[in-house]
C-alpha cells in the first residue's frame, strides 16, 4: 500500500477501504507518511468527501490511535457531554451535579485548549486550592462515589486526531462534516463513556453558522457514534448571542453556582436540562424525555445538584466555602459599567467578538503554553431582545490592565447590535437528533 | 500575508494576485513556507484551477527564483525546444544539427532526469570521451562558434520549480494545465533562448492522453512564453508508439546518426523537420514554413547536419571515428531477436511497457543516483500498421544480464497489439499551435 495511490484515489473521489484508512492514519501517527502527503490528502477530502463508512473508519482508527480510556471498574452508567464550543458556555459545570444527582455519572477527562476562555478545567481552578490533577485511582473513586469527577488529560487520547487537528488548522482543511465528526467522535470514543450527548451549537457565534450545516454534522456524529456501539443524541442549540451572562473563568464558576442554587440564567439552565434529559433517558432511568426533564429540574429546586457540585468540588480539594459565598470569587482590580451608545432593541450579540475581548483581557490562551487569567471577563446585563436606553448598562467588565480594558471595552459595545424595531426573542433548542 | 488565507482563498475558487503568488514562491523556495501548507495549496489549485494571469504569474516567479542563463554573449539568434515527453524521443541529438545548419543556434542546458532511458546528457556519453561538463566559456564559444553545445545543468535554474515538482510527484498532484505549464515554461525561460519549440506529445504513452487535454497545455504555454517575451510555438505529435525504432542510450545515438546520415527512420524524420521548420521561421530566415522545411530536408541531403554533428561532437572531446561506423557502439553482450506470438496487424505499440522493459534491463534511472547501462535497450523491426507472421521478428533486443533479458522479452511482446483488419497509420503531426 502506497500513500500516493490513496490520495490519488480519494482525488479522483474513490472511496478509502477500512485498510487503507487504517494504513493513513498508523502511518500518520507514526510518521512514516509526512505531513505533506496528508495534507494533500486532507484537502482532496475537503473536496471529494467520505462517507459514512469511511468516516466511521476513520474515527474507529483514530480512536484507537492511543489510549482507551476503560470505565468499566465504575458503577452504573458513565455518560459524556461535549459541545462544539461557544462563548460563556459553562454548561459542563451544571450538567455534571445535575445527572450525577439523578444517577448518571460522569467521569471527565478535560484538556485547557485554546479559546476566548479557558477550557473546564481552567475554570475550576479559580476556586481556591482545587485539584484537576487527580491519580487514576481517585479520579475513578471520586466518579463511582459521588457521580462526577473532572481532571486534566493524563492518558494519551486518540494522538492521532490531535496531530491531524493540528495540520488541518494549519491547511484551510477543518471545514469538513467528515472530518469534524470523526475528530470529535474519535475522543469521545477514547473517553470510554456509555452515553454521549453532544451539543452542537449554531448560528453566527458557532462554527455551524447554518442549521442545516449543524443537522448534517449532528446527523453524522451520532451515526458514527451509534455505529460504533453508544448511545448518541445530539441538541442543536442557538448561538446568536453567549450562552447565559457571564463570559471568563471564574465569572463563569459563579454563575454555574448561582444557577445550580436555582438563580442562574434561564438559557443556561434550559440548555443543562435539555442535554441533561438525553443522557437520563438513554441511562434507562426513564423513557420518557418529560420526565427526565423534570427530574433534572427538581435537582435545582431541591438542591441535590447543589449538594452533588459541593461534594465533588470537596473531593477535589477546592474550597467549599467560597461556594457559600461566590461573589468572594472575584478578585478583578478594575471592574467597569459598559453603557450603551444606542437606544433601541438588541437584535444581535456577536459572540466571537465578546470571546476576543475576553481573550483580550487575559481570559483565552493564544498559545499552548499562555498563562490565563482567571479573574476577567464580562457580565453581561442585556441580551437579545431587550430594550435599551443610551446610557445605560449594556454589562459590567471585570479587568487588571487599564490599557487592556479601554481595547475590550470598545470591542465589547461594538458586539452589540441594534434594531428600532421589537426583537423576538428565537428558542434556545433548535432541534434534536437521534 | 500569511500562506493559510492563500490556501483559504484558493480552497474557495479565489484568484491569486500577483503578490501573493510571489509570497508563495519565495516562501516556498527558501523554506520559510512548509511542504505541508505548499501541498495543500497544490491540491486546492488542482481543483479550483489557476486562470492564465495567475499561471503566468507563477512561471515568472518561478523563473527568476535562481539564475537566469544570459545568452546575450553569443550572436544570432538562440533557440530551445522541450518535449513533454516520450519513448524513444531522440529528436534534440538531430534537430539541434539541422537548424544550426541553418543558422539556428541552441544552447542547451541539460538534466540528467529519471526515466525509461536517461537524458541527452546521458545518451551523449555513450559516445567514447565525449564530455557533458562544459566550463560556461566553452559552453558559449561552442554555441556561437559550432551552433550548438549540449551541457550538464550547471546553474541553479528554476529551484523553486524542481523543488515544487518533487512535492507534487508524491501527493498527486502533477496532473494540471496550470502547474505543467508553469513548470515547464519557468524552466524554459530560464534557459535564456529567444525561440522555444513545444513538443507536445499525445496519445497512450504520452502524459495527455487526449488531443483536448494536449491542446489545452499546447495553448497554455504558448500564451505563457508569448506573455513573457518570448516566440513560443508547439508542434502535437503522436506518442501512440516509441518514435523511431530505437529505444535505449547507445541504441539512439546510433539511429540519430543514421537519421543524420539520412539514413533514419521516416517519423523521426518528420517530427525534427517539423519542430525545426518553427524555429526557422521564427529566428526570421524565412517566412514561409513550406521553405523552412525544405531548407531543413536539404540539411540532410547535402550533409550539412550531419557535420555539424560531428564538429559539436568533436568540440566536446567525442571520438569523432566512430560517427563514421556507428554499429561500433554497441556493446551489449546479449543480442536477441524478439519473435511474434501472434500474426496479424499491429494496431498498437504500448510505449510505456517497452520504456519499463528498457529501464528493467538498466537503461533507464529509477532513482536520482541509479547508474544507466547505455548499452541496453530494443530497436524495434515492426510499427503500427505493419503486417507479421507468428515467428516473424518484431524487434531486436540489447542486455546484459540473462534473466532481466528474459523478463524484458515477455514485456516487449506483451506490448504488441495486433488485429485482423488493416490499421491504417495515423498521422504523426497532430496540430500545431503558435
Amino acid at each position: 500500500m502506497r500513500m500516493y495511490d490513496i490520495i490519488l484515489k480519494k482525488r479522483d473521489g474513490g472511496i478509502l477501504t477500512k485498510e487503507e484508512i487504517a494504513y493513513v492514519v498508523k502511518g500518520f501517527t507514526d510518521g512514516t507518511i509526512p505531513d505533506y502527503q496528508m495534507s494533500a490528502l486532507l484537502m482532496a477530502i475537503y473536496y471529494q468527501h467520505m462517507n459514512y463508512e469511511e468516516t466511521l473508519n476513520l474515527t474507529l482508527e483514530m480512536a484507537k490511535s492511543g489510549d482507551i480510556l476503560d470505565l468499566s471498574s465504575i458503577q452504573g452508567i458513565k455518560a459524556d457531554k461535549h459541545s462544539t464550543g461557544g462563548v460563556g458556555d459553562k454548561t459542563t459545570l451544571v450538567l455534571g451535579p445535575m445527572v450525577a444527582a439523578v444517577g448518571v455519572k460522569t467521569a471527565k477527562m478535560s484538556g485547557r485548549g485554546l479559546g476566548y476562555t479557558g477550557g473546564t478545567i481552567d475554570k475550576l481552578e479559580s476556586i481556591p486550592r482545587f485539584s484537576t490533577s487527580l491519580d487514576v485511582h481517585t479520579f475513578m473513586k471520586n466518579v463511582s462515589e459521588i457521580g462526577i469527577a473532572v481532571t486534566g488529560q493524563t492518558g494519551n487520547l486518540a494522538p492521532a486526531d490531535k496531530k491531524m487537528y493540528a495540520l488541518r488548522d494549519v491547511t484551510a482543511t477543518v471545514d469538513n462534516i467528515a472530518l469534524i465528526s470523526s475528530s470529535i467522535m474519535s475522543k469521545k470514543l477514547a473517553s470510554g463513556a456509555d452515553i454521549i450527548v453532544l451539543d452542537v451549537k449554531v448560528g453566527s457565534g458557532a462554527f455551524m453558522k447554518t442549521e442545516q450545516k449543524a443537522y448534517e454534522l449532528a446527523r453524522e456524529m451520532v451515526r458514527i457514534g451509534t455505529g460504533a456501539g453508544r448511545k448518541v443524541s445530539a441538541v442543536l442549540s442557538e448561538m446568536d448571542q453567549p450562552l447565559g451572562l457571564a463570559v471568563g473563568n471564574a465569572l463563569e464558576v459563579i454563575e454555574a453556582i448561582d444557577t445550580l442554587k436555582g438563580n442562574g440564567p434561564k438559557d443556561l439552565l434550559e440548555l443543562c436540562v435539555a442535554l441533561g434529559s438525553h443522557m437520563v433517558v438513554s441511562a434507562g432511568i426513564t423513557d420518557r424525555l418529560l420526565e427526565a426533564e423534570n427530574l433534572l429540574k427538581q435537582t435545582i429546586t431541591n438542591q441535590t445538584a447543589y449538594k452533588k457540585f459541593c461534594a465533588f468540588v470537596k473531593a477535589q480539594g477546592g474550597d467549599v466555602a467560597v461556594l457559600e459565598s461566590p461573589q468572594s470569587l472575584i478578585h478583578a482590580s478594575i471592574i467597569k459599567n459598559i453603557v450603551s451608545d444606542e437606544t433601541g432593541y438588541i437584535s444581535h450579540i456577536k459572540s466571537d467578538d465578546i470571546g476576543k475581548a475576553v481573550m483580550l483581557l487575559g481570559g483565552g490562551r493564544q498559545t499552548k503554553d499562555s498563562a490565563i487569567d482567571a479573574s476577567v471577563g464580562i457580565v453581561l446585563r442585556k441580551k437579545v431582545g431587550d430594550y435599551i436606553v443610551k446610557g445605560e448598562s449594556l454589562g459590567v467588565m471585570f479587568a487588571n490592565q487599564e490599557e487592556l480594558a479601554q481595547q475590550a471595552n470598545q470591542i465589547f459595545k461594538e458586539a452589540f447590535c441594534f434594531s428600532d424595531k421589537k426583537v423576538e426573542k428565537t428558542p434556545l433548542i433548535k432541534g434534536i437528533v437521534i
